[in-house]
C-alpha cells in the first residue's frame, strides 16, 4: 500500500488526484493534504475520504473544522505545508499553484519522499538545486503534467544520450486563432474558456498567453536534464499527442490520450507500474491531428522563456513571479490581455540577474517580483 | 565491428541495408548475401562491397560470376541459401520474398545468431515453431517491417502484461480511395504505383489488397507473443505513425517517422542502440495526419488473415501459400485483381486443416497451395 499525501488538494489535479486514490482503494492510500481557503471543497473531499492530518491556509478555519472533524489532525499556515510535506507518505504530489510550492517539495525530497510533481513553478524558479536535492536523496520527480508525463513515458527503456530532442506540443490556448491586433479585445472570460483541457485559472490564463508552455519548457529543461535547443514545441490543436521525442536515428515516439489528467497523475502514482483505467481514447472517432510549427512572434511569452533559461541565474524565478503577479491582476479585471506579457518583459528587462543564486536568493527575487515592487 | 548478413540482397529492403552497412563502416560488416537471378543488381552491390561469399539461384550464374570475382567464394541454389545462414555472422537479414526463407531462417536460428526479419511469411507460415527456436537458442528477432520495428520501439521498458492492444497503421494501399465496385476495373500498373513506400512488387500487391496488414497482424501475434483479439488496425493514409501500442492505463505510445526503411533496417541492425541517420521527418511541413476505422467489409483480405490465425494449424501457412500463388498470377497478368482474394478465399475453404502441425507438413501445404494444384 502506497502511503501519498497532496499539497493542494481542492484544485483541479487535486481533486482528480483524489478521485484516482479512490479508484485504486488496494493501492494507494491518502495520508495527508492541504487546502488554502476553499473550504467547501474540503468537506466534499472528506465525505469519501479520512486523512490522518490536513492544513489549511487561515487559523480560523483550522479552529472551526477541527471541531467539525475530531478524528483529523488538522494545521494552518506555512507550517501546515511543511508539516503535510514531512508526514508519513511514501509519495507527495504538490499540486499546490506558485512558487508556495517550493518549500514544502524540498522538505518533502530531503525526507527522501519520491515527488508527483504538478507545481511548475518549483522547476522554473529552482530547478537547479531540486533537481540536486532529488539526486542526493534518491528520490524520484515524477512529472504529473500531461506533457511531461508523454516525455517520460517516450523516453522509458531509451538512453538519454540518444535524444536529439523534445517535441512539446501545444494546443494554441483560448486565443489561437486570433492575430495579435484582435487580442487587443479579448476579455477575461474569454481567456479563461480553453478549447481543450478544464483546468485551474492560472494555467488556462498561462496558456492563452503561452507563458505555460514556456513553463514547461522550462521544467522540461531540468527534469531530462537536457540543453535547451534540445527542447522544441509544436502547435497541435487536438492535444492528443500530449508530446513526442525525437532520437539520434530519427525515429519519433509519442504518447497519445484524452485530456484527461487522471492519466497521469495515476501513472505517476503507479510508476513504474500501469494500473487499468476507464476511459480511454475512441480511436474509432479519431479522424485528424493537425500540425503547425511554433510561431515566437505571435507568442511572444515563449520567446520570452526560451530567453530567460539561456540568461540563467535568478532570471527564469524572475519571469515567473512576474508572470504569477501580472495574470493576478488579470484574474482580477485590473490590465488587459496584452499588459501581461508587457509586464513580464519590462520587469525581465529591469532585473539585474544574479548567477548561481541560492535558495535565499531565489526566493527573495520571487517575493519581490510577484509584488507591485512599491 | 559487428558481422551482417543479407538474404535477398538486390531486393527494396536488401539494397537499403547494404546502404546502412555503408553508412556505419565502423559499426557494421557485410559478411555474406544472397540473390535470386539478378546478376545485375549483385554487380552495382560488388561495385562497393565485397562480401565473403555469395548465393545466387542459378547454377549457370554462380560459374559466370565465380570467374568474375574470383576473390569472393560463389555457391549457388538451397544449399547457398543455407550456407550463407550458417556463415561466420552476427546477424542474419531475412529479407528475401516468401517462404523459401523459411529453412535458413531456422538455420541461423540454430546457431545462435540474432535475425533481421524483413520476410513476413517466416512467421505467418511457421510462427510457433520459428518463436520456440529462437527463444530455445537465445536470439532475438528484431522486426525491421516499419509496423512491427514502431511496436518494437513503442515497448521498450514496457511490461508485456500491460499492453492493452497493438495499432497496426495501414496506409490502405494503392486502392484505398475506391470502392469494391471500382476494383473491378483496376490494373497491374495502377496496383503497382503504392502511394507512400516504393518496395517490390508481391508487397505493393499485399498492400493494395490489404493482405499485407493480415501477414503483419499474424507476424505481430507472434513477435509480441500475444491472443489476436490484442491486434487492431486502424487506417491512416499518411503513413507517418508507423503504429501504436495502447496500454491498460489507456496510455498510447506511438512511433513516427518518415516512409524510409533504413531506419527500421539500422535500428534492427544496432539495436540496443540508436545510431545517427540523415533524413528526419520534416515536423515544420507537417500538417495533418488523418485516421479511419479500418473497413472489414471493404477489405476482406485481412478478415480472412483474423480468421485464419483463429482457425490455426496450418490455415495461415495455407492462406499465406495461396496468396503468393494468387498475387504471382495477377503479377503475370493471368487474373484479375479481384481473382486473388476469390482464389484465396476459396483454397482457404477448401483446407482441411491440420492442428499442431510440424515443419514438414507446413511446408507440404506450403507447396502445394503455393502450385496451381493440378
Amino acid at each position: 500500500m502506497k502511503k501519498i499525501s497532496i499539497l493542494g488538494a481542492t484544485g483541479s489535479i487535486g481533486t482528480q488526484a483524489i478521485e484516482v486514490l479512490k479508484d485504486n482503494p488496494d493501492r494507494f492510500e491518502l495520508e495527508s493534504l492541504s487546502i488554502g481557503r476553499n473550504v467547501d471543497g474540503l468537506r466534499e473531499i472528506l465525505a469519501s475520504v479520512t486523512p490522518k492530518m490536513v492544513s489549511v491556509m487561515d487559523e480560523a478555519d483550522r479552529k472551526a473544522l477541527q471541531s467539525e472533524y475530531p478524528s483529523i489532525e488538522f494545521i494552518s499556515g506555512e507550517e501546515g505545508l511543511l508539516a503535510v510535506a514531512g508526514d508519513d507518505s511514501d509519495m507527495l504530489l504538490t499540486a499546490i499553484m506558485g512558487s508556495v510550492g517550493l518549500g514544502p517539495t524540498l522538505k518533502a525530497i530531503k525526507m527522501g519522499k519520491d515527488i508527483a510533481l504538478a507545481n511548475k513553478e518549483t522547476l522554473v524558479a529552482a530547478g537547479e538545486i531540486v533537481m540536486q536535492e532529488a539526486k542526493a536523496h534518491n528520490v524520484d520527480i515524477l512529472p504529473v503534467d500531461s506533457e511531461h508525463s508523454a516525455i517520460f513515458q517516450c523516453l522509458r527503456g531509451e538512453s538519454p544520450s540518444e535524444i536529439k530532442r523534445l517535441i512539446i506540443t501545444a494546443s494554441g490556448g483560448s486565443f489561437r486563432d486570433l492575430s495579435r491586433d484582435q487580442l487587443d479585445e479579448v476579455t477575461l472570460a474569454d481567456a479563461l474558456n480553453h478549447p481543450n483541457w478544464a483546468m485551474g485559472k492560472k494555467i488556462t490564463i498561462d496558456s492563452a498567453t503561452m507563458m505555460n508552455k514556456g513553463l514547461e519548457v522550462i521544467e522540461a529543461k531540468w527534469l531530462f536534464d537536457l540543453d535547451i535547443d534540445k527542447i522544441s514545441t509544436l502547435l497541435h490543436r487536438e492535444s492528443t499527442i500530449h508530446s513526442m521525442v525525437e532520437f539520434v536515428d530519427n525515429s519519433i515516439i509519442a504518447q497519445l490520450g484524452n485530456s484527461d489528467m487522471k492519466g497521469p497523475i495515476q501513472f505517476a502514482f503507479s510508476y513504474p507500474e500501469r494500473l487499468p483505467m476507464d476511459n480511454p481514447l475512441d480511436l474509432d472517432t479519431l479522424t485528424q491531428l493537425n500540425f503547425k510549427p511554433m510561431d515566437f512572434d505571435r507568442f511572444r511569452m515563449l520567446k520570452l522563456a526560451y530567453e530567460a533559461v539561456e540568461i540563467g541565474g535568478t532570471m527564469p524565478a524572475v519571469m515567473n513571479a512576474s508572470n504569477e503577479y501580472a495574470v493576478d491582476r488579470f484574474l482580477k479585471g485590473e490590465i488587459s490581455f496584452l499588459d501581461i506579457e508587457k509586464i513580464v518583459e519590462l520587469r525581465m528587462n529591469e532585473h539585474k540577474v544574479i548567477d548561481e543564486p541560492d535558495l535565499e536568493t531565489i526566493l527573495y527575487y520571487d517575493e519581490i517580483f510577484k509584488s507591485d515592487m512599491r
